[in-house]
């Protein structure tokens, strides 16, 4: 194919892979680049993190994925830099030329300038992350159980989560989950329904992007699963056994042995890349400001989607940090490249807004639709449903399925594994 | 529970569950040591090494299995030496008195006399173990697809397994499976189906345990895998990027990325610190001479069982390395315990064969039974059977069928993850 238009996109994530889709019969040479061989569902890792499925269940080899498409390569590989002059991506190891370029790298923790917070408390966006929270939980609970002094004890059987976004808050009722019935008879020197595990959020209510009412109703929620909701309390310093939180003139410091992050993103550090490449302005959290056309300016051969950009054409600011978002704008891509390549003209890309959802533990969850608010049982069954259409994968969709039905019926999470090292430590 | 006596069980692996799971109503008081929290279900561990399953598919949580023996708790810990004066196992972090103290931890990897080719040539005993080959067998794939000299390129798309025991024949037959089927239409500058598996023997027929006639069948089958056996192959050395072999007075240098060492294993290393205590005898592979009721020597409050001991009061040597030995042994000491505080008699230990099997792959296996020796698909079925059947959990037995059964009919291996450390290079 060494005449067609060469088309790179770097990232496989939600946006980026409907790019890749868009242009499947479309004549043009397509290489994804990703630095994982995988297509990662985000929105469930936190049940990973909690023991409840496994990391391959939300997976998806991308080659597998994109098995069909002939005029696609999957290239595992990591960007250095770009070449804007040069039309080349520069890689670790290596380089390739674009006629366009798709940007599609997401957004990583953001810790406000302390960085050095990231050992002890760490965030949820990789395998990995997940893997090493769920580590760090069951550690907790065995060290607890070996402990003979109970200050020692309590510390490990405190939890705290920091951000009540959807990441915390589903990350909180699944640990309350975790600990009031999970784990309940696993135990004999400790009781792991005293736990105790505190949800931190800066702003004055949880699920900030969500109606006030949602919100209520989330609080109430968490606190049924033994989660203790703290507002307007922010993180002063993260310790070794202990974290420093405010709230208004009031310092509290709270003894605990496990601290995790969900607290705030910024986009993907390709973001500052491109920008010194290009000349393209970054927001606050580093998202790349975008025509509405979702290129950049002066170079209208390099779109950027996703929570990489900043797009603010139609409502002013920027949009949310949701898949919905990065899969519109992946289709809206893949289309306008298509359509370019026809001579046709590009409409600006609209942002149809679906709604938004999020879910505290069993059987309960908030879900913000156009047009309607649930809350409670059903919103919980639509939160199932949309989480397993857009799962990429039948045989995924059929192991989900049946450890949410496990996990339901018996309480039961089976994927309690600690692995990697096994010592239990500050910062470790 | 003061008074009680006390049992301690080191290993929670076939053998270690049998007794604890015999004590349940036993008027003594257990605790179960180990270095994981989980049981693993070591005999599928190579399809977590070649992206069939997930490690949580084949884990049980142990105070999962145990939660309902009131009478048991569960510790996590690693055992560094033992005290057999003082009936005292010395933790690494604490220690813990015992009347019975029951060893059962199993087998780790043996190098003969060269650890230094652990690091590139990893063997396959633990969860972290199965990832990590999984990764190195996948990223080699990877690399190969990007590499543009073809020298280099078949360096990675040739596979070497040392050993062609049950888990050599294993692996490699799902390597085969794996280049062949799985990932055929994953790649676009690589053709997989030409992938080179090596299967290296020392001895002159693969899986030597078995009846000539079924390790012929088994060859065959690895065959019409791609997969080429050399029996009567030593490894002489492994460097960064061949191996050494020696076939009698030839010495051949096969240039490869991936080495996977299945070519023996020793008893674990708490053989020795009981041989020093308590002046046991070991064998030449680190295994501990017991006595005609699993015990010690002089120290009839220690057993020994599983992959730790050496029993040859039956055949004159020891028993085979199998789940099926161990957990006869556990039942038995299990019994034996009870038997002891009834002060009743205790009968010598006698292993009732039941038989081996070991699978080629799709449809292809071996059974070598009392009485029956059969291949081919029925030895197949047999095999999912026995395999479904003593996985510990009903969530996992099904996991598992629906997994073998998309793989069966798809031909995909759904787990295909690359985690930890990206970066491909000899002995990382």
């Amino acid at each position: 194919m060494p005449d067609l238009p060469r088309v790179v996109i770097v990232g496989g994530g939600f946006g980026g892979l409907q790019v890749v889709k868009q242009l499947r019969r479309a004549p043009v040479e397509v290489t994804l680049i990703d630095r994982r061989n995988i297509h990662l569902f985000q929105p469930l890792l936190y049940q990973v993190a909690t023991g409840g499925l496994s990391p391959g269940d939300i997976s998806s080899p991308l080659r597998w994925v994109l098995r069909r498409h002939r005029n696609t390569r999957v290239w595992l590989a990591e960007v250095s830099d770009i070449d804007g002059r040069a039309r080349r991506v520069v890689l670790k190891d290596g380089q390739l030329a674009y006629d366009t370029l798709v940007l599609a790298t997401g957004a990583e923790h953001h810790y406000f300038g302390r960085d050095d917070w990231a050992q002890r408390a760490p965030g949820l966006k990789t395998i990995e992350d997940a893997t090493d929270i769920r580590r760090r939980i069951l550690l907790a609970f065995e060290a607890a159980e070996r402990e003979p002094d109970p200050k020692a004890r309590e510390e490990f059987l405190t939890f705290v989560v920091v951000g009540a976004g959807p990441t915390g808050v589903e990350l909180a009722g699944a640990m309350g989950e975790l600990a009031r019935d999970t784990l309940r008879h696993d135990f004999r020197a400790i009781d792991t329904t005293a736990t105790r595990i505190l949800l931190l959020e800066g702003r004055d209510r949880v699920l900030s992007p969500f109606p006030t009412r949602l919100s209520h109703k989330c609080r109430r929620s968490l606190e049924q699963l033994g989660v203790t909701v703290r507002t307007g309390a922010l993180v002063a310093e993260v310790g070794e056994r202990w974290v420093l939180v405010k709230r208004g003139e009031e310092t509290e410091r709270i003894p605990t042995r496990t601290v995790l992050w969900a607290a705030g993103v910024r986009a993907s550090h390709l973001g500052r890349v491109i920008a010194e490449t290009t000349g393209a302005q970054l927001d606050d959290t580093g998202r790349v400001l975008v025509e509405p056309d979702l290129s950049l300016p002066g170079h209208s051969e390099i779109f950027v989607i996703g929570d990489l950009a900043h797009f603010a054409h139609q409502t002013g600011g920027p949009l949310p940090g949701l898949a919905a978002v990065a899969m519109q704008q992946g289709r809206y891509v893949g289309k306008a490249i298509r359509k370019r390549l026809r001579g046709q003209e590009v409409e600006p890309f609209r942002y149809r807004n679906m709604g938004q959802l999020a879910t505290i533990g069993r059987a309960a969850a908030v879900a913000d639709l156009p047009g309607i608010r649930i809350s409670g049982f059903l919103a919980w069954i639509l939160w199932l449903f949309v989480h397993l259409m857009y799962l990429v994968g039948f045989e995924n969709r059929v192991l989900v399925f049946i450890q949410w039905a496990w996990n339901y019926f018996t309480w039961d999470r089976g994927t309690r594994i600690i692995t990697g090292k096994h010592e239990l430590g500050p910062g470790d």
